[in-house]
């Protein structure tokens, strides 16, 4: 079995982003040499997300009002984990909703995705650097 | 390691059904021949989820219901990306909010699966041919 | 490739519960002799989640309050799962709303998590014996 592991570094210029990091996972997977296998693609804070879904600008609005409207609001009162002294509860909830990792499965040496598949990184609480870990493991 | 990858693919009469593909998951652990290892299962399109959860009709029903009152309403003129053309932005906060994809762990040439476990397909936007990856990694 | 399998069980004292399982995800780890690969940890029942955020106790309440009050509320009766007997008809849907199951990171003999992520299992429905599956695999 062979593996390879990348780190991600991103200190965004708004609280809340939505950045495409599909290019990175697949350099991962072509460093690591892998055929069949798979790539782990996993934030490694408790306030951001990686998700896979479609590479259009209405959608990331559409993500970020969901979230703020149905998910979890930002409004720092409703939350106990705020007596902490932060201001980010909602971000672990966010967090949580969408997820924090996904599997790429990888296939006759390419990402195995269908139409419009990418793979996004969701910063919830920014503005200072935060870390991805992509891992290739296979064939 | 050894591996194996089917694509199941579903056109639903139905915009919005539950199917359960768990034993599509086991044929493709037994064409792999894995014995211990993961069966990675995972929609290819960006308005379906694959999860795992009960076999049982009133849950499947409780399901749609949650997804539009509590998750994501149809309801076109809210979103963003619907000014794409599309009129199913709905389908992709449904994905995210239950997730694309799921590893079934494989113990002793089984889907090692507690009570009342299985898989299912959610299509969220149907009536059209879609793709399931199914990916047998192991041993 | 080397795997080794654990399975927890827990018993909770109350019906909703919030418990840091990261040592024996560690310990699994440790026993299958595995320093690059991952660990896959899934909960065994379709009323409960595990997932990767906080160990910090009012953000253990804000996640109960919030799966109450913005995910699946309680109340029986406003489910047709109820009609088979059942009262927990939230549970699975509170289980799909954070998920079932994770994949940790493994990297040079160790767990590679970021600055406060440890694993949780969640109990939607307990006051009974619930298992969950801890499964390394890698090199």
């Amino acid at each position: 079995m062979k593996t390879h592991t990348d780190y991600l570094t991103f200190n965004t210029k708004k609280r809340q982003e939505i950045i495409d990091i599909t290019d990175a996972v697949e350099q991962c997977r072509a460093t690591a040499g892998i055929d069949e296998g798979m790539v782990l693609v996993s934030a490694m804070h408790i306030s951001a997300s990686v998700f896979v879904n479609d590479h259009e600008s209405g959608l990331w609005q559409d993500i970020l009002h969901w979230l703020e409207h149905s998910s979890a609001p930002w409004d720092p009162a409703r939350y106990h984990h705020n007596e902490t002294g932060e201001d980010n509860a909602a971000a672990p909830l966010r967090s949580m909703t969408i997820g924090h990792e996904v599997i790429v499965p990888v296939t006759k040496g390419r990402l195995d995705f269908g139409p419009w598949q990418r793979v996004f990184y969701g910063e919830w609480d920014g503005q200072r650097p935060k870390r991805v870990i992509v891992k290739a493991l296979g064939v």
